[in-house]
């Protein structure tokens, strides 16, 4: 951020009076301009004992597997982001059950809120910003294609919630791939 | 927003190319301005069948009472923030035991996460935007001095639960205050 976008004029980096962090504040018109993390809304649709993934066409990780997860936008709720994100990236309509997860993404400032969702039919596609979708069976995840770790992490805890016939709602933070 | 806080030229509300919602845009350096909603961190603080609730001495719902919460910063997690907020407001440090809610509230774009938090003494404080803080009962909650509709809602889950001895994790939309 170099421009105050109420005024125009160049911000500076200062802490504002009575705070404690460096803020984007503009002298001219003294706006501070808050900078916050992200929300990450991410559905895991359900259609009997599998789950739809989603393989990418697009980059970052191009060709490579998720669940449909993406910006959460103004005017709406988490769920209903997940459920739209599912809409587009899958084609399937779902009816969100429950939370799964609240994961952290300290490097990128993100946080995924991340819901289990039933399929409302079996019939889904292939969104403009996947180039495959398949069901899979929990033994039968691609875990050695999965686009990133809080992917991996997710569906770790899904299959092993699965596995018990429990699911928790799980939180914390996900560390980025080693590089 | 009128101005690209990248480049210092003049915004303008448009569909960027391969998108459906209207973004502001600049023409001049192409960037798109994305607005998204925002995290408030919030905390139940417990001590052993109580929870402290701080009154509020900053405008809005100025002498109200609310549990600690406020916006999630960047380069922090929903329990860091949660846990900060506490200190800042009932200088009470507090172990984050499990995730409680995930409500949004539509009208402002923010989505609170709010956590369990177990007090690490009985020694708590005054923080700077807290007029008070006390230790209530569930059954001495003053509910018709809370300060927004999710503290409300939340509070109401939270005694549902402690009264069967199971906290469940909540999540769905909340109503703004009628007026």
């Amino acid at each position: 951020m170099k421009y105050c976008s109420h005024c125009g004029a160049q911000v500076v980096l200062k802490v504002p009076p009575g705070e404690t962090l460096l803020r984007f504040v503009c002298e001219a018109c003294q706006t501070v301009h808050y900078q916050n993390p992200k929300i990450v809304a991410g559905c895991i649709p359900e259609w009997e004992d599998k789950i739809l993934l989603c393989r990418r066409a697009i980059e970052p990780r191009l060709g490579l597997w998720t669940f449909p997860a993406g910006f959460m936008e103004l005017d709406e709720t988490t769920e209903q982001a997940a459920a739209r994100e599912t809409l587009e990236e899958a084609k399937v309509e779902v009816e969100i059950k429950s939370l799964f997860a609240v994961f952290s993404l300290l490097r990128v400032n993100q946080v995924y809120v991340i819901f289990r969702g039933k399929m409302r039919s079996q019939d889904f596609g292939v969104g403009h910003e996947s180039s495959d979708v398949q069901l899979f069976s929990p033994t039968k995840i691609p875990w050695e294609s999965l686009a990133f770790p809080v992917i991996h992490e997710t569906l770790e805890r899904y299959v092993e919630d699965a596995g018990r016939g429990r699911f928790d709602v799980h939180f914390g933070v996900v560390q980025p791939m080693k590089r």
